[in-house]
């Protein structure tokens, strides 16, 4: 099943978190959660480009290796009914953007993210992984994702 | 960093739902929210062996081609500094277990989701995703998963 490309595009723009996957050259996965803005036709997810004991975190090692990417998106509930995931598919590159692309990603993250402003800094010239990607799936328990999403967006909206 | 045994198996009793990254035989990544069970030193996620468009789930496919899975254990929060992550590295296999087996892990199944008890049935003599796995590494924001983890098991115990 495919969302249709108004929902995906308003769920790109105001979910949080998203789990990316990345696989080595030895065809090992690796996942971690990431924070992302949608500018264009692709998605940005900050890297302060510090060295985990001196090497590149491993998400950039693995899409230097191989830049075939996952990204998903869902909401574990404890109420069944309301599960959900879209997967994208996509390739990843390291992005180091010029001035005036940084300013535009800085403002995107801040608008999506009021933790930016809050004191968890964004790092100044922040590097990116920039992701081009394809909807691979949408599934929901109910069977109606496009609904269960819209749900879910709107209660986002709603400070808990 | 890693967690300490005690932590991370209280962590896997209780914590619900874990994105499963596999790998095509042509290296492409693939994820999917599972719940999953522990049982002695494996992770079983129930698999309800239905076809999708004819042929099985992908993620059967992929350790079919390529054992090497990861679990990312974490939990977005719009306080970051409460967010945490736990990965675990590790092969999985298609199990189907015998009835003794069988019995044990739905047994397993609905003390952790009482969802199963509710109407979402268990698939009668279900498969299984078993998971031989490792630490990978544990992250919070904070700097100390193990508090932070802590901190998120408690919560998991009130309902909202």
């Amino acid at each position: 099943m495919k969302l249709n490309d108004a929902i995906l595009q308003k769920l790109l723009n105001c979910w949080p978190v998203a789990r990316l996957a990345t696989v080595s050259a030895a065809g090992l996965p690796h996942a971690v959660p990431i924070v992302f803005v949608v500018e264009g036709v692709h998605l940005y997810s900050p890297i302060d480009g510090k060295l985990k004991n001196g090497t590149p975190l491993k998400r950039i090692r693995n899409i230097e290796e191989n830049p075939a990417v996952t990204l998903l998106l869902d909401d574990y509930h404890d109420d069944w009914q309301q599960l959900w995931w879209v997967r994208l598919d996509g390739e990843a590159e390291l992005h180091v953007p010029d001035a005036s692309v940084s300013r535009l990603l800085e403002k995107l993250l801040r608008t999506k993210y009021p933790q930016y402003e809050e004191g968890t800094l964004l790092p100044r010239d922040a590097h990116y992984l920039r992701i081009t990607w394809r909807q691979g799936a949408a599934w929901a328990q109910s069977g109606y994702p496009a609904h269960i999403i819209g749900q879910a967006i709107d209660r986002l909206a709603i400070p808990a």
